[in-house]
């Protein structure tokens, strides 16, 4: 009989999740296999939702964005019996593999299950982040950055014709892997992460500096996980969703870009916008290189499985695609380093 | 002596500017004509800050957006002694004619300067808004419909793959003309314009009559100067930088986008998520649709100071560039009627 | 029992067919209609190839180029009782109306069709090269300028690197509305068209004359339907797919802008390289500007069908939707105008 | 007195130049040295074309196609005393080392220079088709590859809507890097480059399979440098500029991709179009990666130069940056190993 593969993707959707099941399934097919759409992350495993996948169903959806599988945040450690319905779902619908492509959050549930069940997985890292360890580049990160490179390109003619500073937010809850690319490529003057300790007071030294040198706009990059720090020692966490006051005690809501433009302005008397790109970073269709980094984890994935290397992820080092433990993979963030933030910083001011 | 013709571009800047620059220079050149740079809209004349423009000034400027003649919002009516100062600079340099390019308060100035002091003046109009009389489609509007456009297509993937609904918020303070073309283009399921009354309770009933049919996510698109309007009749205005609150007593900062993303969430329990685009829609280089009109206009500007028909601004009627009198281009908003609202409509649910 | 519309595409693929087949079958639902998908233009009435359409069938289509339905240039007055089967089809499936996307060569069809059998036919306009008279533009059109204007602004940056002149040969077999706006919008040198008498002598005079003030590179956009025409009187048609030979008796092939190249690079000296567009042109995503209008026919189409106002095509005359009769509109091409010309003209050199 | 750094490109344009450049003097004039600007190539040094630059000069131009210094195929040691010339100007503007910007040839020179005279010079490699040795990746190429998907995207619908097959003929004229990435992103059928032996004659078998097994449309792409190999043994290259007939005697002008798209349509019977794509694919603003790579080599370069690393050129191994033999770097080309061609072949048929 032939080898049953299950596939779900998890978590917030990126662009190049298609892309991975297409090669996932090509492969699979290639092989002789079945393969068997696991509906909406971890749930389809918990609530049974499964299909079987045909080569019709992945065909043409290598340029499109999204995922045709669905995805939600369900972790079953999480649910009543949860992780039980798994594996009774699993065993019910003769798997002997499953191929989970999802962040930290979607591949712990995969490393847990592999440790203590010894559940058949193999995972592919998605986070249009990057910050996932154990991979140098994860898919759909090229594409957040020309989105916002995008946009940033745009905003330079408008902060040009206005004398204005603008205030681009862009992903990145934990690490300003995006900040940082989208800011050099954009040629931003100040890019202000999570790692990097500079504060509101210092940015803003920077604008003025920039414009007693002569020039009379300003483009600064923020993640959404930057913290507002102060001299004084204070910081606050703005995130996504967060509310929060600033200094001038004014309700910030909309995330850190909007307290950020706000202080900029009070404190520098610069005329300052705000844009926050929000979801439109990680729709649409997936750069040609997320599409072809995103074809290699799923051929790649395939492979493990064929090879029986349970509880590993696919992963980038360099230009290989190689595999790593699962468990390591997800111990921790990849955060920036600081050389990678010094060619940030080379063009500031 | 060679006519002197300045030229200056005031307001919030727009995809094109530069192209009607350009061709209104070359076509001056053409003629045998100087032409200056007038800085900052009306504040150039205001406090004389005129140049010779170049050739190669307006050389490879056609596909750059902004403005290199910078731009900002003076009204010389408002200040002391403005409109003096003005006609003083425009004696100092010898102009014999003014090209202005604006919206509806730099040609408001132009109207009435030629009106009062037979000021020899040409409009061209400018917003990307799309709503000044007189005129059928200005410049910036199609560049700003393209990446309201672009936008919304990548929202489609981030709300298929979630079940989300995607409030995505648009400009048009006074009327809807973005959200309607855009809304058409991009597919919305629901779009919410300041000119058609649709309540917000009626809105959540389209979206949960869509969910019930079978779909399970949708696009609203939502223009900035739409009243968020209740049954009670009770209307709210949360306009671009306006705070205020909405009917759960939530303070609704960052426009009506956010506040209308929080109704339907807390209304229809859809999980729902905002998309406030801002200034990226008028930054960056024009559609190519736009370069030809803004080339255009700026050929027919020059025209229109070369036969002296001064006290008017170009126009485009149908597919025919025309001059209608600025006096009555500028005394009303060209709102979206109720034809234009029916297109949209008939792909809603 | 419910009135039944068949909908068929003809002819040449083109960006915005699938946002007219969405918009009448969208309101032919509702009114309570069946909508029947013709394949394949009007082969699919010969051979009888038609089937339901459903709602599902054109969810998501809105943004994709092609056609969902498939087009052929069949041509049923060309086939042996290619009328009388198409006849017989229509009966047997007992539709009571078909919707007829397409060029000259489909819409002349219908025409035919309607004046000798009273054929109840609706037309919508079809051509990237906007030549068809009767409507001011139609869709697919600002699309196919929009691609050759990407193009033209990538050939810039390598023109000027290198003091080449770039030639770029876009659509347009018997009229150079596409050459005439990419090339007002890219900015081009040079533009020959069919529609005006240039000869290559001239055009050669006219870079010349444009390197002497001082330019170093070039860019020249022509038309592939524009003839070789020389000082002697003798002319020469490229065209596309045919084969000839230039005044050096080089084999052309490749089409005009090939022969125009190699014409250049041996009268003037210029290092001269060649873009031929191609099939890029009509494939992909249609332009917002191209979804609202076609979906603007589409909905017009349903609404001709519904008043019974067959031997009609639906047409934009200015900025509204009308209808005119088939006959004219296939009648004769429409051609660029000398004032359209002009303002091309008016940046040359 | 300061530190003076001449900057040269050389060769064929590549978007990401600009940046380089930039980076190159931006981290120059922190460091207080002075930088010159070496125009055309190494023609700049020969002819003692040689200018100051100033900040605002590279203001602005990360985001810009081309190169401002212009770039000449110039070579000094094919010149009569070239080699003097070089090192006389050097001399007389006193200039303390030299980055040269360039592929194969700009490279090989400054080797040559540096191996015989002790030329202080440091290479940064530049070819978009991504085969120079020493380094993983070259800036340019991801714009390259970004253009050509682009490309192949749009032709999938037109292929789709007339059940056609579409060549498309990608840049590289030893390495098919370009056409196996923008194959793999594209989705194409069948990938054709010069490094893996494939027959015409297979290729058309490979096509009329995959239509047996029906699908009625592919997707060719082919790399310019691709020799047309025949069972017989027979090869034929019709490479860029070349002319050479086919098996069934046709000229074959215009490169391979027309002379291989005769070749299907004649063998196996489908309908085809061949796309030529061109220098579009080295024109326009780099791409987010490309400018972010760029960036990093031009801040490598000049550290190279502080640190007094002459004869070294800035590489790329895995996400580091660091610095090879400028000898071992031109001494052979990088071509695709089977590998990468493997996963392009994952999804043929």
């Amino acid at each position: 009989m032939a080898t049953r593969v299950g596939i779900l993707t998890g978590g917030g959707d990126c662009p190049g999740l298609n892309a991975v099941i297409r090669a996932v399934t090509r492969r699979s097919f290639d092989r002789g296999w079945d393969v068997l759409a696991v509906r909406e992350g971890w749930r389809g495993l918990v609530e049974g939702i499964v299909q079987p996948l045909e080569r019709r169903d992945v065909s043409g959806i290598l340029p499109r964005g999204g995922t045709i599988l669905g995805t939600t945040r369900t972790n079953p450690y999480r649910l009543e019996s949860g992780v039980e319905r798994v594996l009774a779902t699993f065993e019910r619908e003769r798997l002997d593999a499953l191929v989970a492509i999802g962040g930290e959050d979607t591949l712990g549930v995969a490393a847990r299950l592999h440790a203590e069940h010894g559940f058949p997985v193999v995972g592919v890292p998605k986070t249009i982040d990057n910050d996932l360890s154990g991979t140098d580049y994860t898919f759909g990160f090229d594409t957040a950055v020309t989105i916002a490179t995008e946009a940033i390109d745009r905003l330079h003619t408008t902060a040009e014709s206005h004398n204005r500073v603008m205030v681009v937010e862009v992903m990145g809850r934990h690490a300003g892997w995006i900040a940082v690319h989208s800011g050099i490529a954009g040629g931003a003057d100040v890019i202000l992460i999570p790692e990097q300790l500079v504060t509101v007071e210092e940015a803003c030294r920077g604008l003025e500096k920039r414009h007693e040198g002569g020039k009379d706009f300003s483009i600064v990059v923020v993640s959404e996980g930057y913290e507002l720090t102060y001299e004084s020692g204070e910081r606050r966490l703005v995130a996504g969703e967060a509310r929060a006051t600033d200094q001038f005690g004014h309700v910030a809501l909309g995330g850190v870009g909007d307290a950020l433009g706000r202080e900029i302005e009070e404190r520098t008397g610069f005329e300052t916008r705000v844009t926050v790109l929000g979801h439109v970073q990680r729709g649409g269709t997936p750069t040609p290189r997320d599409r072809v980094l995103a074809t290699r984890y799923g051929l790649k994935a395939a492979d493990l499985v064929h090879e029986g290397r349970f509880g590993r992820m696919a992963a980038l080092h360099g230009d290989e695609l190689v595999d790593v433990s699962l468990e390591d993979a997800t111990a921790e963030l990849k955060t920036v380093p600081p050389e990678w933030y010094a060619v940030a910083q080379a063009f500031s001011g």
